[in-house]
């Protein structure tokens, strides 16, 4: 089969198709996304090497349950050991003998087939189309910050960052009912949601701050100072992007102001899927191009370009 | 009056006493307490000059309520407008025109007099000693964790410091009914702690963590370090001390083991008037020796010491 995988560099090979072990699936891949953090990696980070790919809707080849069979579905990309103390309290997705699809040893979804726990399996039903059920695993990850952090309907909300996920998580918040103010760098991104009823300020203009919370999605090192700068006293910064190395952090101020920094990472798939199928949550207009796996070296590059959206690879076409 | 202030150095100086302004109290002082946060101002933190000091307990002299004339008194140290936004939301204590006494452009209480808005005052019960209704401040800086964090009865809980703050933290926690390590640097001061049940650890020695919730009260900058190192994924790190300068922080891991951090400051009164008046708190074995004011050069060296605990001063004397 082919696959689009990274060792020093990325390039899409053929590879012998997985095998599933004991209580695995084997899937065949419809559509992946390409995320940031596929980017990062092929730039070093997690030092991961191997098939690249989290963001997938595929469909059920093999399954121990034949039922399944078919079916297509989302996967949790988190491979937890299901019997240590943090998998016992329900904290699978911290499980420390984890593997993380596509991100720490386990092969991802940038190839025709992958294997995966059924209990990572999630059904997506028939109305949300291969397209927008690819962004079951990033929506889930805009969710997981009202898991952990309660949004009021009368607070005052930004999003630093309309990148992919940034925008993802404006959707999310923006249905909480706060008011929300979304800032980025690119007019383009920022006029679809402006459409959509968020206040949008560009990165470089004034903002009218400051707000009660505030989610840092830049992906870059200045998103933290700027984010920070934007929190009242005693207000909740949500930090979800995993790009930064060592970040200079006056501590002094955090406690003189008492901030409360909410680190924030992979999130619930149910709410997500509810969304997509209810028709609550569109991220269809994130989708800038869609490639065939053969040319996954060049999605990777599409994806790396400024202001760009969410790049899809289609291993069928 | 006697006073010690700080101008590029500390001295005991002769100055007039200060005058109450409308709505204002005039209070003799009976007993104030040197923080670490004094020492780091004689350092140059916060760039204050003028008298310092912020724990005190005193004497009603003047008041605009004549009732008020010889109470005991602690008072808060956030001198707030009271007419902001921030007020009008109850963050006085975050007020961005406050004034903080002996920190922040208003003189201290390491003298015999002091002057403060009447709203800041609290009655102190007649059963609560001077040298115990001095602790009131710092123990409500250590009640302010219970005001932002929810520390559940099963939690596992750790204290990184055993340092006047530490302990009084230590203090507050262990009534949770949560299970409490402190962890610190000077033996003598983790055997008192143990006597009160606590687990105790040496700082260099191995921890028996993760932990759910770990407070960070080393005052140094390497505790950040260690304290994040305890904590469990999806846990909470309390920062309460005021030190550091910036510190070089990996985000990254903060993000994946969705870590939270909580900067805490000064926290609320009456919990703490509350628990010294009933006897469930009782921080006089944190008291090393008491100073004549006109002695206060030589109180604070004292208080510099390593694993000396609380200096007080006595102006009466």
């Amino acid at each position: 089969m082919l696959a689009l995988r990274f060792d020093n560099e990325a390039r899409v090979v053929e590879i012998d198709p997985p095998a599933p072990g004991p209580g695995e699936a084997l899937l065949a891949v419809r559509r992946a996304g390409i995320c940031s953090t596929d980017l990062e990696i092929v730039r070093g980070y997690m030092g991961f090497t191997g098939t690249l790919g989290h963001e997938v809707v595929a469909e059920v080849l093999e399954h121990p349950d034949p039922s399944w069979v078919g079916r297509r579905v989302a996967a949790e990309i988190n491979l937890a050991c299901r019997r240590c103390e943090r998998c016992a309290r329900g904290l699978e997705r911290h499980c420390a003998q984890r593997t993380v699809l596509g991100i720490l040893g386990k092969d991802g979804a940038f190839a025709e087939r992958l294997t995966m726990p059924t209990a990572n399996l999630h059904p997506i039903p028939d109305g949300v189309s291969d397209d927008l059920a690819v962004f079951v695993e990033p929506l889930a990850a805009a969710f997981e910050i009202l898991e952990q952090v309660h949004v009021e309907p009368t607070d005052r909300v930004a999003v630093l960052g309309a990148g992919k996920l940034g925008t993802l998580v404006a959707m999310v918040l923006e249905r909480t009912g706060a008011e929300l103010t979304v800032i980025g760098r690119h007019a383009r991104r920022l006029e679809a949601l402006a459409r959509r009823g968020a206040r949008t300020c560009l990165a470089d203009a004034p903002v009218d701050g400051p707000f009660d919370v505030v989610v840092e999605a830049t992906g870059s090192p200045e998103g933290f100072a700027r984010a920070r700068a934007l929190v009242r006293p005693r207000g909740t910064l949500v930090l979800k992007s995993t790009f930064f190395g060592a970040t200079s952090v006056e501590m002094a101020p955090l406690v003189i102001d008492e901030i409360t920094l909410v680190g924030s990472r992979c999130g619930p798939f149910a709410p997500a899927i509810r969304a997509l199928d209810a028709g609550r949550i569109d991220p269809s207009p994130l989708i800038e191009e869609t490639f065939a796996l053969r040319d996954g070296v060049a999605a990777l590059a599409r994806a790396a370009e400024r202001g760009v959206g969410k790049v899809l690879l289609a291993p069928g076409t």
